[in-house]
């Protein structure tokens, strides 16, 4: 990585970058995206600039109306003239890459609007982890001065959590139908969301669910995580009782965030006032607790060891002779001549330039 | 890891272990899923015993039934005095693990059963990736010599497909009310399913499924993937349309496998018979064709990267100074002073002891 950024062809790049020229914010992040040679150096210099933006992660199961709720939020920024950036994220599969891009089109009114930035992602193309790409993305399109920053996931799978679960705001959307299947997925979305937004509530179901949600909110409050302190990775497992309480204790004290269940139409536009005073209140929150400097530096750690470790993969397997030796040694590893670990303990070592 | 396993603690294991003392099955694998010292030594020695058994991945959504299924088939296999491991895997959260164990729990006529080895892993305690550690789980109960392995999961996120897919025969369980969910999640599925079970099949809309998932594994075929060829990673993506046209049709020529679906009721059995036929009949189609030497050369090949990403991993924040780097250069990192990929490359110059 260079860090000397007088000449060449990323000082030229970063340049305009500054100087707000749309083609390079596309080619700063198709460099990121593609992992092409300077993406790091690009990322490196824009690093100071980076931490503006609001980040909102919208994640829940398929057929949610996600996109259209995106579609919706990102108009009503515009019309407070706020800039919008929408990441949409798709890790299940390098198949539906194309789906994806068709409900991006479907956001009519403001794919055309230089106030609004989007871009898809699939899994295909992604070195060292979609997640940490897509932040990536973000982090580009924050630096560029955008004040709001939409990623959207596919579906509740590990990788959707972690992604939507790193953003300042995380908001989990279900719909009516959701009710009987996230029994099973309640851990996971619990530990991240911030919001709870029910949409298509004219349909059947929708005050059950409410509920329902409001049931699980309160007994997890009353078991382990307190709504302030039990997500976004303060892990009260290792804590014993005693002291998850004072955590909760404190958490209440200093007013902790009571998680909203907002109803929406996305479709009409029904419940989209109050879902945009819910995330400003949420982000106002953030600010005045302190708690938004806590989730961004618990952020840049996690950063560095996903570098540090893409870095690792790449040196073992594009730079290094890691696949060579893997391709050398395969046969002999399917006879059983050579175990699996005697071959990667080679590979390491040739990495690492020392034995271990 | 040690190669030399004449004495110590690891050489006293292993001989209990390969005297078929279940105790030693039962400390293998403890030893496998918290990652303590030697267990890599231990999986290196039993690597030639590893690949008799046949690996059975069952995954779909909450609420499908796996359980039960996967308790029904494995009496079925007692009932042939076949020995059955079951690992059942929750990779959504660290919460969960309770819930998991309980279903195991309900699996009361064969969870006493000596030819029968059940573990059950969550999130927790596994370092270097869940769904590395199962499958090595899974190694060692193919060592010791127990002829079926299932592998259970409970979602279909990501990290469920990786572990279920990478088995000799993949199923997915679905239910009749998955219809409306699966069309979001059908590429992942259509990817890995060898066999389709539509389970709780005594209830409204099994036949309309089948008939919609029929549809899909048509619409695919004649899209990119023929099923011989199209799934567990032989990756037609990057082929031309005509390179295409040719594996389909040499996948036909020699007799490719048609998934097929099959209709149970696992709660009284029904089904459960013409299950287990097909799960045989997939077995034999891998061994006639080769498949199955394919199958587990791809699975040696992935094993091999991920231990190696694993030690990397390890030398970088447990072994190496990476985590005290990290501390030290946070606040930093935070006034926008450094980038988190300075920091990282001065990880990664420390894990290589060279510069890069």
């Amino acid at each position: 990585m260079r860090t000397d950024l007088e000449t060449g062809p990323e000082a030229e790049l970063l340049e305009r970058f500054r100087a707000g020229r749309r083609v390079a914010l596309a080619r700063a992040i198709s460099m990121v995206e593609d992992g092409r040679p300077g993406f790091e150096t690009i990322l490196h210099a824009l690093h100071p600039q980076v931490g503006r933006a609001q980040r909102i992660g919208l994640t829940g199961p398929p057929g949610a109306g996600k996109s259209t709720l995106t579609a919706r939020l990102a108009q009503a920024y515009r019309d407070r003239d706020e800039r919008v950036g929408i990441v949409a994220v798709d890790p299940t599969s390098p198949f539906t890459g194309g789906a994806l891009l068709g409900d991006r089109i479907r956001m009519n009114g403001i794919s055309t609007d230089p106030g609004v930035f989007i871009r898809s992602m699939a899994t295909r193309g992604a070195l060292g982890g979609l997640a940490t790409t897509s932040k990536e993305v973000a982090d580009v399109i924050d630096a560029y001065g955008f004040e709001r920053i939409i990623m959207e996931t596919v579906g509740v799978g590990q990788s959707e959590l972690e992604i939507a679960g790193t953003a300042d705001t995380s908001v989990v959307v279900l719909v009516p139908e959701s009710g009987d299947s996230i029994q099973a997925m309640k851990a996971g979305l619990m530990e991240i969301a911030d919001v709870f937004v029910i949409n298509k509530a004219d349909r059947p179901g929708a005050d059950r669910l409410a509920q329902e949600i409001e049931v699980m909110l309160h007994m997890r409050l009353g078991e382990a995580a307190p709504a302030a302190a039990g997500h976004h990775g303060v892990n009260l497992k290792g804590l014993g009782k005693a002291a998850r309480q004072r955590t909760r204790a404190a958490a209440q004290e200093q007013g902790g965030w009571s998680i909203p269940v907002v109803k929406t139409v996305a479709q009409n536009g029904e419940g989209l006032d109050e879902l945009l005073r819910t995330l400003d209140r949420h982000h106002g929150y953030l600010q005045d607790t302190g708690e938004l400097s806590i989730r961004r530096r618990r952020r840049l750690a996690e950063r560095v060891r996903a570098v540090v470790e893409r870095r690792l993969q790449r040196m073992a397997w594009a730079q290094g002779r890691g696949a060579e030796i893997l391709e050398e040694s395969l046969p002999g590893v399917e006879r059983g001549d050579e175990s699996p670990y005697a071959v990667a303990e080679r590979i390491v070592r040739e990495v690492a330039g020392r034995a271990d």
